[in-house]
């Protein structure tokens, strides 16, 4: 395209501003830019725009007078059903084995809260082992692999699909690579991208970032099923005739990759979709919650809930909205093929008010201190209105879900340290569990629930490898009537800082 | 007593060991060595040891076969029984419009963890009104005696006895003295002390903190009961026609002195003995339990729970053992009569291995890295097994529970900066419950839970002064419908901060 087709085409989309430093750039630099805008549809991001927009004045009050809690019959729970989750377990197993079940991994954030350069799923939180989040995923997908296989003595594989984004998609391939994709299989690690869209001021022009440089953003986790249409995805699961596909977020280092009781839960319940949740345990707490809108499923963030509404309670006491959402979600590969095929397009974007660096018009970047234009997103879970078999699978949270979010700062919320502790707490409960003991420095054993008074370095240190147990199983041979100092290490080559057997 | 009845008299005890410095005391030195040694009753102290450490010798794992949860029958709940609240509180104001009700606060402890040398209660966690607890709590009472008076039409008031230690009596003294007393009759707020033991080795032998000092500390807050009596407060009671008493711990920010549900609660059921308990929220929470062992109630410390105990939940999905003690108990003034009278001395006391600063042989100071002995302690619980009838009343944690015990570190747990935003973060709800809201910086409204994402000045700084609310009642007038920034403080001075009204 020659320019004067391109500053056409801009002019007719009201974009003109992004060319008007041109006469500054290189040729190298207009050559850049003009690639950039060739990529973008701005008839299409225009229509986002003005839709997304329209939607957001909507009322916030209006929410709540739809909401309606989930129904008890389309519930399972790890507690209150106690008795049927072996059954969900080996339903999700045998899924498994018959190569049935894909996972798709969520990555394509930037961890900028985190406040580091690189994809959230290579840091590194601190553990004893020193393992970052992809291995300790890719780690629990190989013992899963390996449980199916014992169980019904057949061997199979679980694809594992890994979104990232154009930022990411480097460093992430990179990363599996050099470290050999720990352990599993390349050809079942697929890496694909989701698409960006150019952020936008109030007044839907998009912004500069530098002279020839459009402010471009991934397109929220939601852009996942386009993705999945443009590369080829959805076809590479067809053809490994994939029926059932867990996905879910990077950054919760508990996360049951491919959880064979959630995974069975929703097949033995002939789910399209579901959504895995934990209890929200405050009005307040900063948690999207799943329940119908107007007859239909769907997460409401908890931004877009009245105070009234978030503390409503039913008879038992519990939140009547307190199906948090924890960004694991299941889909029948044929609801997720009509998804992508028919609903994607009808989604509308979410916005998300930001503050967006930008050129100024002398052309220097300057930094608003409040926000000055939007991001436009989809979400995963939009497409839960769309599901005919809706279900929700609610697990404990100090079992399954500590996300990380934030550095760590003082009494920070989601930190590396409250990852590190959620898990090392888990893997205590699991050793207890198993019959094991804790002693201390002096040969005392340790109470179940250690007194925080005494003790500044708890939660006790404790990791077991997932290449050793999945969710705490098969370690009772190895912990069951011994003492362990802590830190205690359990991994393929055995178990460390053993200190004595007990009698 | 001559030196040679107090030589003999320590021989008697075996704790001859005291006076191994004598012959390098001054005059000045010898005359306060056999002071404090006259006050200790050896023979007594000599028996708690043994009878303390003999119950301690028995096994953990034998606590969990004996205990059984809390029958709904006797528990009332916020949020179970909520239609009931309501003439909860009426009974309850109804006894205090009559004079009946007595609080007594538990403020003995020195705030060593929180590492301030002076009594909790003076500490101020940073609110936009720099209140202390004492002060919060002062006015609350006020506020209560006020809509006590307002239902019922009979001017009354509460009387306050506070328990400090022979550490801290003079400087919370001094700390009401110069505050007026917050605006209380100074007549209807009296102190009291709680009794001191002497530390012990494990070998039994009474420590010396210095060639002439015995090493003491405050004998638990149970020692309540010792003091009641042996300081005639019992009798004060008895002689205010008090009824119903309402106990608890200096450290709760929240705390609903006097709770008018609580007491009616407990009124209603005709109680002997009631404890306020919030919902353990995960089986490793650091929190005391109260359930029955053997038939009788108690509460079971978290360190004597088994992990498989502790995990343990009902049909409902909560855990089993899950009313989580908070230091918030009624009595009836004839049970508290009994339990000072008959029942104390009964009472073991807890051993608590202690790392004790203690003088050499040499006379040199030395402080142990690891316990080197115990301190006994009562504690006020332990007479729930004297009732006959028992009532456990649940509330919400987040309206009514945010302990102050460390000092602010990182991820701290129960820090000036948690029960700072626990407060703010109640009146914030107080607020928008009362029709109220708040904008941004640009006059945005902000939802009702903002998102942690954007802000990192959260919680909404919002305070409501006591004199204004005692529990979210009576702020309607002053803030439905109105916009304001934060913070936003209300107090009997009016309403600060306010911006605009709204439409």
């Amino acid at each position: 395209m020659d320019a004067r087709g391109l500053f056409q085409r801009l002019a007719e989309a009201e974009q003109s501003h992004l060319l008007r430093f041109w006469d500054q750039l290189s040729p190298e630099e207009r050559a850049g830019l003009t690639l950039d805008l060739q990529g973008i549809d701005f008839q299409e991001i225009n229509g986002f725009f003005r839709k997304a927009t329209d939607v957001s004045r909507g009322s916030v009050e209006k929410m709540d007078g739809r909401m309606a809690p989930v129904p008890r019959e389309v519930l399972g729970s790890v507690t209150r059903d106690e008795a049927r989750v072996k059954s969900w377990e080996q339903t999700g197993l045998q899924c498994i084995s018959r190569g049935k079940v894909a996972v798709v991994l969520l990555a394509g954030g930037q961890g900028s809260r985190l406040g580091v350069p690189y994809p959230k799923g290579m840091f590194d939180v601190g553990l004893p082992s020193r393992k970052t989040l992809f291995q300790v995923q890719a780690e629990r997908i190989l013992k899963l692999q390996q449980l199916a296989e014992e169980t019904l003595h057949s061997k199979s594989s679980i694809p594992w699909y890994i979104m990232t984004s154009s930022r990411t998609m480097d460093s992430t391939e990179e990363f599996f690579s050099r470290h050999d994709y720990f352990g599993l299989d390349k050809n079942n690690v697929m890496f694909f991208w989701q698409g960006m869209l150019p952020a936008m001021d109030h007044q839907g022009k998009m912004i500069l970032e530098s002279k020839s440089k459009v402010s471009m953003a991934p397109d929220g986790n939601g852009g996942l099923y386009r993705a999945l249409k443009n590369q080829g995805v959805l076809e590479h699961m067809q053809q490994r005739g994939v029926e059932c596909i867990h996905v879910y977020c990077v950054d919760n280092i508990l996360v049951k990759v491919a959880d064979p009781a959630f995974l069975g839960f929703c097949v033995q319940h002939h789910a399209d979709c579901g959504a895995k949740v934990v209890e929200k345990s405050h009005p307040t707490e900063a948690v999207g919650v799943v329940c119908k809108v107007d007859g239909k499923y769907q997460v409401v963030e908890y931004s877009e809930i009245a105070m009234e509404t978030a503390q409503k309670r039913g008879a038992d006491g519990r939140l009547l909205f307190n199906a948090g959402n924890i960004a694991n979600h299941f889909f029948s590969f044929s609801f997720l093929k009509d998804v992508v095929e028919k609903y994607e397009p009808s989604l509308q974007h979410h916005v998300a008010q930001k503050k967006i660096p930008f050129v100024d018009h002398r052309g220097r970047l300057s930094t608003p201190d409040k926000p000055n234009g939007i991001k436009m997103e989809k979400f995963v879970f939009d497409v839960f209105q769309f599901a005919e078999t809706f279900v929700v699978y609610e697990v404990l949270r100090e079992d399954e879900f500590s996300p990380l979010k934030n550095a760590d700062r003082q009494n920070g919320r989601d930190t590396p340290t409250t990852a590190r502790h959620a898990l090392m707490s888990l893997h205590h409960r699991w050793v207890l569990n198993a019959g094991g003991h804790f002693i201390d420095e002096n040969g005392t054993r340790l109470p179940a629930i250690p007194s925080l008074k005494d003790r500044s370095d708890l939660p006790i240190k404790c990791e077991v490898s997932p290449l050793v147990s999945y969710g705490g199983e098969g370690i009772r041979a190895l912990v069951k009537d011994r003492e362990f100092q802590s830190p205690l290490v359990i991994d393929e080559s055995g178990v460390h800082q053993l200190v004595r057997d007990g009698k």
